[in-house]
């Protein structure tokens, strides 16, 4: 399985070209390796209980990461937009059951890796292996971020960050969702986001 | 500087020897790049906005790590028993000021390591260096696992297993700050202590 005949995007080709370095014969072997998954809205890339196999970068569409606890709610985690690197990420480094579900909240567009193939890749390629050790890095300090951000900011004040971080987020995602990951009620979603925003509408 | 005299845990020896694989002569030198740093109870580990220096093997004692709201409020994000590996995480990696505050909540002995000799060693012994990219894949899935506590188990359900990981943690940590921890008031917690630990005092 190739890429072939798909509409990549740029940063992908200037992640593996000109980030991690690779010229154009080598980039050609990591193309290779990956394959294109197709996912209609609402149809899901994973779910708790399964092994996540694949690493999958979003070549375009939105999906949401969610849990669902014993009593059968939902607990939206993150949303994840074109560029976004896709994934359990304890079930792929530890390769058992994971406890996300990821359902595409837009027609999902995922070009996939398997763990083993993402390895081998690292290994062939050491600057891959570097990029990968970065990227966790980064991750590790992001999830620290969102915690500081769940347990210190206040509703208000992470739906203007999340808004300024994602201007179209209200236009991608359901209302119910961007409520869940924020922690609130739909209603109070509702309200807040008219003040917050001021939305204007034409008569 | 080096840890002559100090009563050093057993755990610090065994990872370095046993889950490390470092023979005792590359043992000797790593412990010479370790100092011993000794902070009172309310003493301070770090602040927000200096630079995370030193990663730190909690040898004795117990820390609480917070931030501070705009508003003054503190937020307890973590607290660091014994074998814990203490730091702001982000400031370390990136040695940029951080937004931690690291505090001791009971009198603590570490065993502190510049950023500069940690990466030294990790070059001077590969062994360090997997070591501590595999302690940030299990950071990583540790902060994933708090969002989801945090955001999917009620209060109690976070406090029973608190208190199931961390029987002492009323006897060490003040009752406040246990609160900040789970995100409820501190009038809240006692009610469920008594409720959830079904606590029983001779007459």
């Amino acid at each position: 399985m190739s890429l072939i005949g798909v509409d990549i995007r740029p940063a992908f080709v200037n992640l593996f070209t000109t980030e991690i370095g690779l010229h154009d014969g080598e980039f050609a072997q990591v193309q290779e390796k990956f394959h294109v998954k197709r996912i209609p809205r609402h149809g899901f890339h994973l779910r708790a209980g399964e092994v996540c196999v694949h690493t999958a970068y979003v070549n375009k569409g939105c999906s949401r990461s969610y849990t669902i606890d014993p009593k059968g709610k939902e607990h939206v985690l993150f949303f994840g937009f074109e560029d976004w690197w896709l994934g359990d990420y304890e079930s792929f480094v530890t390769q058992r059951p994971g406890k996300q579900f990821i359902e595409a909240a837009e027609d999902l567009e995922l070009l996939c890796i398997t763990h083993q193939e993402f390895e081998e890749l690292g290994r062939r390629f050491p600057s891959i292996g570097e990029w990968h050790r970065e990227k966790q890095t980064k991750m590790a300090c992001a999830m620290i971020d969102r915690l500081i951000e769940v347990k210190s900011c206040s509703a208000e004040e992470r739906l203007v960050a999340l808004v300024q971080h994602r201007p179209d987020i209200f236009q991608r995602v359901a209302l119910q969702d961007i409520a869940s990951y924020l922690d609130i009620a739909p209603p109070s979603l509702s309200r807040m986001r008219r003040r917050v925003l001021h939305t204007k509408r034409d008569p």
